[in-house]
């Protein structure tokens, strides 16, 4: 365990903030939860909360802040304009470059949103005997674009995102088990087997994130992804929407074990 | 089981409609989701639904509508505006009458939520074997309100309101298990035992709702209750608010199983 990964995320954002952290944050924090930003326009953000709330398994709301604050109350101290190691900003639906922080790009009337991110129950899935493909590989998950609607709400409107991790079958029995738990960061799975099932024509050419090695005797098991989130949120022609750059998370103050099932 | 408890949710729908059943919908329907209601203007929906997010254990969202629209995605065919049995109208915060239709009430800037309840965890609960004494003594469950502030949100703010079950040490157990399920339906208890801790000084007066007969050797088991979204809705003080009337609930054509969790 490197020296990063025994800080507190207090101490990580702190870095992150000073600029002294600017990789993506898998693996580091664990045991605390990590969340998928979205900044976008109070003037929809009912509509896209309102999305949130019709596909809570991609989208499952963390925090909402008030128009204009950058305090979650799931990381006390914390500003989501600075403390994230990257963004991505997209103006008209399209993106247009990517910062280290956004002070200078947020206006007063931008409504952040925090969504639950599947790092969550990875370290649940080792503890449970399930590997986890990414985190063996060191890179990033898999992630795909879906043949699935999700339902729509206002100008919003996305295809399901889903993360994979590949195992064997007695695994993924075990694996709805364990995640079933984490309501808040995804839950269960929402496929597994069938790649073209859910329109994923080659599995080794993943849309987002990076290939895994799939053994002999595993299949593929999916997850709903929080990317889905950033999908709808740059699919309204809003002037200004803001994310976290994919892989590059907000560190909260939440342990993991505090989102499974109120 | 009388020939109430025997029609579809489309069939009690329909009767509801023609003003043939006005009382409240306790025991019908069994198996199929009821809901909660509130309409509010659209200004404030998004501060709402935020409020609503963020106290799912008490407000835990089924299905919110577009303004203007009755048509709930849960229910086809229904009409909000004319399928609950009864309704209470507000205006600026104050309660002003009840109603069998709201047709005449409504604006195309009323915006339609409806919430989950917890009828849909009972004949779980009487499954596993745990008793529910409002079901056996034939009326309302016991409501409180408690000493637990809600998370407000813009101007929506409410205690948490709790129902209320006795049974015995063992049996809660069981009941926290087998509730813990249906966390879309308020989930599992938000206490038990020690009504004075949560600021209920007579358990024998709820504020909402029929005292029921606590045994010896029963505790009184609490779990958070959707009566919690009307009072935050009237608490902000809104030119026009509708809302169900205590008991008199939205009958949808969800099976109760398919909100366990997803």
């Amino acid at each position: 365990m490197s020296i990063n990964e025994m800080l507190l995320p207090r101490e990580l954002r702190e870095q992150i903030r000073k600029g002294q952290w600017q990789t993506p944050t898998t693996g580091i924090a664990p045991g605390y939860v990590q969340g998928n930003l979205v900044m976008l326009p109070k003037r929809e953000a009912f509509s896209f909360l309102l999305f949130c709330v019709r596909n809570p398994k991609p989208c499952p709301v963390l925090d909402v802040l008030e128009a204009g604050a950058w305090e979650p109350k799931i990381a006390p101290g914390a500003d989501l304009r600075t403390d994230l190691p990257r963004y991505k900003i997209y103006r008209n639906g399209k993106f247009e470059e990517e910062a280290i922080e956004v002070r200078d790009f947020v206006q007063d009337d931008l409504v952040s949103f925090l969504f639950g991110c599947s790092f969550s129950f990875e370290s649940a899935l080792l503890s449970a005997g399930v590997p986890v493909r990414n985190l063996e590989e060191d890179c990033n998950v898999s992630m795909y674009i879906t043949n699935r609607p999700c339902i729509p709400a206002g100008p919003f409107s996305s295809p399901l995102v889903v993360s994979m991790r590949p195992m064997k079958r007695e695994q993924a029995i075990r694996a709805i088990q364990v995640t079933t738990r984490f309501n808040q960061t995804h839950g269960a799975p929402v496929h597994m087997g069938f790649p073209e099932e859910i329109g994923i024509d080659n599995i080794d050419k993943p849309d987002f994130g990076d290939p895994v090695t799939i053994l002999p005797g595993e299949i593929p098991v999916f997850w709903a992804c929080g990317v889905t989130s950033t999908l709808a949120a740059i699919s309204a022609d809003l002037p200004l929407v803001i994310t976290h750059a994919p892989g590059h998370m907000f560190i909260s103050d939440l342990r993991d074990e505090t989102l499974t099932l109120l």
